[in-house]
């Protein structure tokens, strides 16, 4: 009833089109660590969301915020301490090549830069980019995510690189052989290019390939496609929007555990805990050509606020062990996904690093037939049993679960045990 | 010393292209009302920044902030109070039309969408802006932005009019006269884009026309131009950033001072306090046709937080009657700095509304040559004596005086006594 009638008025202002996630739109009203409560007091688990990275509202990183807000507050065209210590501390988390730092304030603002960046720095306009990606909403990058814009729409300089599914495309092939197969992807569409006079600017991947349903990728995929990539006088962007701030265990960043460094890397969503904190973070003679030759200024990117946040969530990732979470609570999670899928048919395959799954769901396990239908009430299902999680995919068949970074074994067995639940009566 | 090894520092993160005010860059650590303190404990009379609207660190934003950050923080896929509420807020302060909001980031951020809704809705590509304006960094804004992008530069979709100087212009000219000279470039700009087979997508001009200094517009001009926009099938984007919230008085918005209802608005740097927050503020028929035909969703554009912040901007801007004062500081500053004018001879012409003055040096009254490196001068040793103002305009040669709306008298007699000393030290 309350629901309902904040649902009307939110359409008067906001309208019919703006996104809601389930069937029956959730009203939350309260977020603390891995849970969420909506109006009526109930609590849900969330297993969906990295934004709050760090949990929601976590303390440590409210008080950072709130005293910074009440100290000082400007832009980068002061100088301040706290934006310069948390440039510092930020880039020494990456590999030495990639010591400079611009701030925005969202991933698409993050993304667009990486693109004038490679753009101008190359001399060419031509990007690749998976053809299920979704890489932010402005102009620029809404041409190279693919996920929502179609073909005819994205302009001459994209070009689209197929999605990589090794679950239906092994067939018997070494990780050798599909690295290369699916690296001969790039050199094709770099030669694309080559072949429509459109010079090369660069290949723009998501390093978890999160909407592609992130699959388990070839060990020396990345290294093979960089070489192409760089022959060719381009540049990769690494976007670590959803695959960074160690969200894949192992690794700090996605780019790492692909066994690469790449020449941009952009930032965004979890690094701020939900405040709107972005960034670039590139090798120093891009920034320094880029920005000799264009001024980028970016009014909120980096201010004092927006650094105190940013370094506090830094520190409770470290004091809380967090990475090392993703390790330990990842595995176990995966081992349970695992199990589950030996009991319930429609589970066609579980994939996923760090606190990071994809459990992909099919109506034939021989045929790998998407289960498209299924999953969909499968999500809502498990809104309505108290646990968040979202789909993704080409056919909207695989389960997104990502949870925030405190995530423990027993949260780990309320989502699979919800999971087998709603599986068993669906 | 300290500031030189944050330099030292910032250059090393940053690079030395980052944008810093002033030859000797200011090392802030402290702002409250219109007030900011240096590293040494040198105050500073704010006069220039306008993102910290109603104070800087006002304490009820920060207390609105600090709260919801501690009790929720998601984003615009959930149900949430705050931000249903906040649009409602919002919107009524617009005439009714303008009905609906979308949510985001920054001011670039809002015009890249509001770049999108009008070529979305139009089916045309083709913008009109001023020859020296900033809409904001990212691609297709920068495009736009005539300051940073040089014609060749600028693609085959914008076309730029004549930055309005009545000031050298009027020649004895009527308002109504000089009104139709202006409006007749933009239906040549018009014209221009139809010859070239190039479909009108629309007009976008910051209300303020800060960039290109603060002109008086006569009046009149905006509705003359606005019926050659809608005659040709384009909508007319009001950029707010500058000009919205109050700033120039009399009227919320500048468009109201225009004297014209726009299609699209949009808002940024006041609007959150220097909390990272922006909008669009739309026709519903334009919001809904865009988002039935666009996927458009931004994580942290409207979440409970930055509601929250929105929220108690306004609740400040009402309760302290910053909007009168506006009106009631402007006007004295603006007769001080008149007759400061009548005293010195490099002043050539003092113009504004509200709490956003220009005041455009020159070297000699007659001739009106631009007084450039005058301005720039005089704008480091303000710096040099606590009062930071900045400059604007194509010659570079107009002091832009925008201070926090909390402005008194008694401040505006410091920023003019100071202004006094300096002109007389020049």
């Amino acid at each position: 009833m309350k629901a309902d009638s904040l649902l009307e008025r939110r359409y008067r202002v906001l309208g019919r089109h703006s996104p809601l996630f389930y069937e029956r739109p959730l009203h939350l009203v309260r977020g603390e660590g891995v849970w969420l409560w909506d109006a009526e007091g109930k609590r849900y688990l969330d297993a969906y969301n990295n934004v709050p990275h760090v949990g929601h509202c976590h303390p440590r990183v409210v008080a950072a915020l709130a005293r910074q807000a009440a100290q000082l507050n400007t832009h980068t065209r002061y100088l301040d301490e706290n934006v310069v210590a948390y440039a510092e501390r930020l880039t020494a988390l990456f590999d030495r090549e990639l010591s400079m730092a611009m701030f925005c304030c969202t991933g698409s603002e993050a993304n667009e830069l990486a693109l004038r960046i490679a753009r101008d720095c190359s001399g060419g306009m031509g990007i690749i980019s998976t053809a299920w990606a979704y890489h932010g909403n402005t102009a620029a990058v809404m041409q190279v995510s693919s996920l929502f814009t179609p073909e005819d729409k994205r302009g001459p300089y994209v070009r689209t690189v197929p999605v990589m599914d090794p679950y239906r495309e092994r067939a018997g092939r070494s990780d050798e052989q599909l690295a290369t197969a699916y690296a001969d992807e790039i050199k094709r569409a770099i030669e694309g290019f080559a072949a429509d006079g459109i010079r090369f600017a660069g290949l723009l991947f998501c390093t978890a390939f999160s909407s592609e349903g992130l699959p388990t990728v070839p060990a020396g995929f990345m290294a093979k496609a960089l070489a192409h990539v760089h022959a060719a006088g381009g540049y990769f962007i690494a976007d670590e929007v959803q695959g960074g701030f160690g969200r894949l265990g192992g690794h700090m960043w996605g780019h790492q555990k692909l066994g690469v460094i790449p020449d941009i890397v952009t930032l965004g969503k979890p690094m701020g805990n939900g405040h709107p904190l972005a960034g670039v973070i590139a090798r120093r003679e891009l920034v320094n050509a880029f920005a000799s030759r264009n001024m980028y200024f970016n009014t909120f990117g980096g201010n004092p606020v927006s650094a105190a946040v940013g370094m506090s969530v830094l520190d409770v990732l470290e004091d809380e062990h967090l990475m090392q979470n993703a390790v330990t609570v990842g595995n176990y999670t995966l081992e349970r996904l695992r199990k589950l899928g030996e009991r319930h048919a429609l589970i066609g395959d579980v994939r996923g690093a760090g606190l990071f799954f994809a459990v992909e769901l099919v109506t034939d396990t021989q045929a790998k037939t998407p289960a498209t239908a299924e999953t969909k009430r499968l999500v809502n299902l498990m809104r309505d049993r108290g646990v968040l999680i979202s789909r993704i995919g080409i056919h909207d068949n695989i389960l997104k679960i990502r949870p925030p970074m405190p995530f423990s074994k027993q949260h780990a067995d309320l989502l699979v045990d919800t999971l087998d639940e709603v599986m068993a009566a669906l």
